[in-house]
């Protein structure tokens, strides 16, 4: 590692600031390095790895890994082809790409099957998964063996004791369907700076909540605006595994702030 | 098993129709049995659990979980309550729902880095997971664990052989980025019935396809209304497992004819 990049890095991890390095392992290049690091939401690149197309990929990538928490291995053509156009006569340039941040978290309540279904989309994409619910018999680490945490709690003391954890890379989902868990639960996110809250329920389901939550003192537009309601894309799916991508695929798009439309049916460029 | 929902069943098993059996193993109920079967792509439902509501509720699931092949259990309340509202004080019923269908097949065209993630994605959605491309050093399977067949193999040969086993439930990604794969590839899943073919690329490397698709004779508003190109949803996400679920959210929504905007933002019943 160049002293400039070590220094900047161990700045960085010192100040707390979320940092990724990528290193070339294999191919033209080995041992170059790329460091992005969010600084009050601004990405900054240190380094080349050889070719600037290949800086900018590679950055962009590294910075959607830093932004899911998230470490592994990626590969380029020399001049940062994603998927390159001939790699039969080229060298392929392998990247490590290492991120120094937590995981994103996704807060799951209710013990239900669309919690599990729900946890194993959420761990591909790189979420710590936290399982909430009241009922000792459903809240159990057997039934929710891909959740890295399942508490047995209700909602209110979990936000007092962890919400402020909780920002805008992180979600919380409110499955329960029952309004003694999803009534707290909603009050519970909405008083942290979580970047997505989705509540599931039918049309019925979500107005009689909405009569509930105005019993309670929620019905700002800010606040009703936050709330995802009923809950992930209108994808047409059935089981709790359709539902689990209707629901990761708005937890993204939310995030980016993109239409969720098909991409065949818009213009511009894919990324932003 | 009653002696007529045996008869159905056998029926059906016999003339390879794909059909699923929904019993009653915990609860109320034990031993209940609903049979689903689709026949000419209409789904027919016999048998009973006990109350209609529970019955529609179920049957909705069992049809989903065959249209995708696969087998599991699910809870539900007596009434068909999916996460039940007041679950402390009511037995759950459990249903044991198994399919007997083949799984829908993905077949994944290019063994890049985005193979990896979507093949990942499809599995837990049921799908059948073949890995194709013509490159011996990147089509292995100690690079793609997940996938239930990595293929060395052109396009051509590959739809020649095997295409006729493709149908509307199926999927074909084409992830190359180059001409000399995605070509004959789209050609190739042109030539089937398959329900989804997404491709891959930039809107330059789209533009770039269309004209080399044209060239081959592929022009028709039919054959190119087929072509999920670029690929996926515009969920602005940027890494190999975000754009995983954006295709996957594409396939569901293609096949349901659904419109995959947020549910918050639209109308009517969320399942029809």
């Amino acid at each position: 590692m160049s002293t400039s990049i070590y220094q900047q890095f161990t700045d960085y991890i010192k100040n707390e600031t979320p940092v990724a390095l990528a290193t070339i392992i294999e191919g033209p290049g080995v041992g170059a390095k790329l460091l992005v690091a969010r600084v009050d939401g601004v990405e900054k690149v240190i380094g080349s790895l050889g070719h600037p197309e290949l800086d900018r990929v590679v950055a962009r990538d590294t910075a959607g890994e830093l932004e899911a928490g998230r470490t592994g291995v990626r590969h380029y053509g020399p001049e940062g082809q994603a998927t390159p156009e001939d790699l039969i006569d080229t060298p392929t340039v392998v990247v490590f790409i290492e991120s120094f941040s937590p995981a994103p978290q996704l807060w799951i309540f209710g013990a239900v099957d669309f919690t599990a279904a729900l946890g194993r989309v959420a761990k591909v994409l790189g979420y710590r998964v936290t399982v909430c619910d009241a009922r000792e018999i459903f809240a159990t680490k057997r039934r929710f063996p891909m959740a890295d945490e399942v508490m047995v709690t209700w909602p209110t003391p979990m936000f007092e004791k962890r919400g402020s954890t909780l920002g805008p890379r992180d979600a919380v989902c409110i499955l329960t369907h029952d309004p003694k868990f999803d009534v707290p639960a909603v009050q519970g996110a909405l008083s942290t700076s979580v970047g997505y809250i989705g509540v599931m329920g039918s049309r019925k389901t979500h107005n009689k909540r909405l009569e509930r939550l105005a019993e309670v003192g929620v019905n700002s537009p800010e606040q009703l605006s936050r709330l995802m309601s009923p809950i992930g894309l209108d994808l047409g799916g059935r089981t709790p595994e359709e539902t689990a991508i209707a629901i990761c695929a708005e937890i993204i798009a939310r995030r980016t702030g993109h239409s969720a439309t098909s991409l065949k049916n818009t213009d511009g460029a894919i990324h932003s």
